[in-house]
């Protein structure tokens, strides 16, 4: 890489802290080194929560860490995305969650590379920002609303994109998320709840700047060979842009890793009809409009005509099957209400299925919407099954039936058939997640190319590989299913182009990899360790659709996984590992 | 109290952050309702740490805030001290540490109320203030220097005043304090090892500015009035001015509250000769000069002839009887060694008291020389001597030993004698500390006016009301010594002066109160409870000289406390006091 430059990055971050005796707004520099290594999104976002020490969820010192990337605010496809890095109240873990939409390209079109909330308002309080102006204002007219109506009233009031919490971030349900426009998460590890722990409502960004470009005639040409590649890909062209990612829902089923009862089942009982679930029947039925994330030729959101998002593939596979509910339009209702809440879909389903094995039942359609309602309302039971899969597993007495990572429910996968999804579910350093390795796309996608979903032979190679990848793709920060189309090399081209530093995909896997150990080191310094590097039970000794996964093998290639990671042999990064990344060990 | 002003405060707080991906210096201006309700020093900081959050103390997430007081600056008597507040690594408390000398004017004169440092720098770093320059320099030379090498270093640059660690410090052994201008210690609770583990050597802050009075004719008035008080009282003026603070020797060895043997016994062997260590044997054989702290009639320390400051009661006292040394010269060693490392006095005597019990002699005055030294440079048994007394006993087997309450080994008084310090010792918020109430004055000196030393009753009033006195007196920060002759109506009336913001004697104690109900707050918060406020068995089991504490009495005056305070049986602040001194209960 060669020297610096403003290019890209905007070099200057917001910090607010919201508490009482050090509340202040203020600006910096970043060090160009920094955002060289660690990229933007959720790279800087890991260095900042390590370097800042350990912290309680919800204490006021916890931080929130809205990052884009050095693409962020270009034209560059799929980069539309925003990440916001914090520690999970949920997992315990480092966190991190990114979302489509336009709030990051607002906020670095604002001239900023990041927005960090420390502290805690004595008062609910939102935040105002254009351009340069910055402010604090009270939000205790909006408290008690949720999202719709939040983010509605502050639309009126001006153009910015909105991020906010609902009355589940308030009431700090650890399933909480924030959403940015109505419809976007940050979801999963209860992220809106460390929100409404600082009292923070919502934060509303317009910018009217622009992301400079070192070298313009480059970035067009590296543009449209992107472009190029995500059209001649079938699985985009064909596949989530005319149907949207529930166009999974039938090859998961084909598969038989559509998770059925709790992941108990390998297929749904007889009379229990898949076809109002897949995204065919769905495009046919309601002809939804398309919508696209800022940038993004792909438009893989669908909403109905009448406006009301619908639900993703995620959702649609977790509130169906798995547990037991035959009626889609119950899914799309119990989406938009966590959306309107503020909870997330995948964890709310994963709670739900415990629930119901529990009970030995499934969910009827009414139910699902009113434990929905509960659950992002703290009431009843509600209140128990917002505090996650694990523990209303463990206050039930069934651990066992938690079908979880580190308290992060499982999603849409059974990782019988997908053994390195499953693998990379266990290794994931936020729990119970996809999105850590996608394995999804070489596993069930074929995409780069096809690999074995049956064995694990292989796959503590893959899993690291694609870990490292993708947590380079979620630093730039740019929608992994571009990468079904194009590469690391592509974006490392106009990464160059943008940024005028020279990037090769080794840099990008290579930073990738040092923000990967850098995750690590946080969570052993927040006490994980091998033991939970784990699966639940049930994937190891209960066969579906004879498949099964062997725990000695799951452990031996763990341990592969930990040698090939530079690791010891309880997964803490050798000192040799964490010298040629760069990265100092901290207390 | 009327509206705001900019007298008094310099309304600017600086802050810094020393992290890798954080690293910024910035200002920020705090609201005047918080000056008026905290005041600056020590309840300044009580609100930052608290507002805060959880933090374990060696982390990044710790802060270390030096905070001045609206006087300081100012020439009111005796208003040349300095606060320093952190999560303590001795104890787990909240901590506040003050010291005299020149950094506090300084600061106040460079144009700052308060310093606050957060973070953790991957480098050692010293910080560099002259007024509105802030420079953050590399101490990559400096590391591994003691405090006077570092001192002297810094000084010869320019005259700023200097706070710095020394080796103790570097290597985080928790009895590590923070040095200003090589004799002026922030001690006991291990505030150096929190700048240690910033990678923070020193700070250096010279400061061109003034602050402002709003009343001068009535500020010349009130200072008038508070010498002449102090001039009038013959504890400051035939002592404290004459000896310095070794007066105390004679009255607490002729009071049988001088500690002996671990505090076992009730006076020294026969063969042990006293006399070395008083104060008018001291003065005859050495004439040491006097020397004062900015801005302070009183001049209590003592240095000798050819430099090199001399210790002060609390060593004298327990680096002699206590540990049965009988070398004068070896604790004035011993105490020049404490102050070079950085290290605690009170708690080396401490550790060194339980080491001498627990292999059944005393300490002799090259052990003392030599251990200090190991200590200092965390080598041999240092290290673990280096721990604290609660750890050293405990790892030996032995926690009876431990003469400390919250991990904080007790000064030179035995509670015995003086039973309402003892009582304080008890209640402190930050472990077995003297400075917290100052019952010394009424129990010892017999000022304001003389209490009975040797009963419980009356003592839960007496602990509360002298502990909000002091909390406001050192958020002033103002020296205790001259409330041995002023009272707080005269600082009410001196600061009203300053400020143009009016205060009473009574706004002065509901500041104390307040500032003390956060500071239980941050310890509640930590996991502190009733069982933390007790003495060591020994003061309710083992009889010296004819004097025991009953258990019994103590706790119901423990109880009686509480209800004083406001606070429930397990000494948790209620709602209702929080809600009148108007502090909000944090998670």
């Amino acid at each position: 890489m060669n020297a610096a430059t403003a290019y890209g990055w905007k070099k200057k971050i917001l910090r607010i802290d919201l508490s009482e005796s050090e509340r202040r707004i203020d600006r910096f520099v970043p060090e160009q080194s920094l955002l060289n290594d660690y990229l933007g999104g959720r790279g800087l976002g890991a260095k900042i929560l390590y370097d800042a020490g350990r912290v309680e969820a919800l204490s006021p010192a916890n931080l929130l860490v809205f990052a884009t990337g050095p693409l962020t605010g270009t034209t560059t496809p799929a980069s539309g995305r925003v990440s916001l890095s914090t520690k999970s109240p949920l997992t315990g873990t480092i966190f991190d969650s990114n979302c489509g939409g336009s709030f990051g390209p607002a906020m670095k079109k604002a001239g900023y590379d990041a927005i960090i909330i420390a502290g805690k308002s004595p008062e609910p309080v939102f935040i105002e920002i254009e351009d340069d102006r910055v402010e604090l204002k009270s939000a205790e007219t909006l408290w008690g609303e949720n999202v719709k109506a939040t983010t509605g009233f502050l639309k009126e009031k001006g153009s910015g994109s909105v991020a906010c919490i609902g009355r589940a971030g308030e009431k700090l349900v650890p399933l909480a998320s924030i959403i940015s426009d109505a419809t976007h998460a940050f979801g999963r590890g209860g992220v809106g709840a460390v929100m409404g722990s600082k009292n923070l409502k919502a934060i509303v960004v317009k910018g009217t700047g622009k992301v400079a470009i070192s070298d313009r005639a480059e970035f067009s040409k590296q543009k449209k060979a992107i472009n190029r590649l995500l059209i001649a890909c079938p699985t985009i062209s064909k596949g989530l842009s005319v149907f949207g990612t529930p166009f999974l829902v039938k090859i998961t089923s084909w598969m038989n890793v559509l998770p059925v009862a709790n992941f108990r089942k390998g297929e749904p009982e007889q009379d229990f009809n898949l076809k109002p679930f897949f995204a065919k029947t769905i495009e046919e039925e309601r002809a939804p409009k398309r919508r696209a994330c800022y940038s993004c030729p792909i438009a893989c959101k669908r909403e109905d005509k009448g406006g009301g998002e619908l639900p993703e593939y995620e959702t649609v596979g977790l509130m169906g099957a798995n547990i037991q509910n035959p009626d889609y339009e119950a899914v799309v209702e119990a989406n938009r209400l966590c959306n309107d809440y503020g909870v997330d879909t995948i964890s709310v389903a994963g709670v739900l299925g415990c629930y119901s094995e529990l009970r030995g039942k499934g969910i009827s359609p009414e139910e699902l919407v009113n434990l929905t309602r509960m659950v992002g309302d703290k009431q009843g039971v509600g209140e128990e099954l917002g505090k996650g899969v694990s523990s209303f597993a463990a206050s039930e007495g069934h651990p066992e039936t938690a079908i979880q990572v580190k308290g992060l429910s499982l999603p849409s996968y059974d990782p019988r058939g997908v053994k390195g999804l499953g693998f990379s579910y266990a290794t994931s350093n936020r729990g119970g997640c996809h999105t850590r390795a996608y394995l999804v796309a070489p596993e069930i996608l074929r995409k780069p190319k096809a690999i074995d979903p049956y064995t694990l032979a292989g796959k503590a190679g893959h899993t690291k590989i694609f870990q490292d990848r993708f947590a380079a793709v979620d630093s730039l920060v740019v929608c992994k299913f571009a990468f079904l189309g194009a590469g690391e090399e592509e974006y490392a081209n106009i990464l160059s182009a943008v940024t005028g530093v020279d990037y090769t995909s080794e840099d990008l896997m290579l930073a990738g990899e040092r923000i990967w150990n850098v995750e690590r080191l946080y969570n052993v310094r927040e006490g994980f360790g091998k033991a939970d590097d784990i699966l639940p039970d049930r994937f190891f000794e209960e066969k579906v659709n004879g498949r099964v996964i062997d725990k000695e093998e799951f452990l031996k290639t763990l341990d592969e996984y930990y040698r090939m990671r530079g690791w010891d042999e309880d997964g803490v990064p050798r000192e040799g590992k964490l010298r040629r990344l760069g990265i100092r060990r901290k207390k």
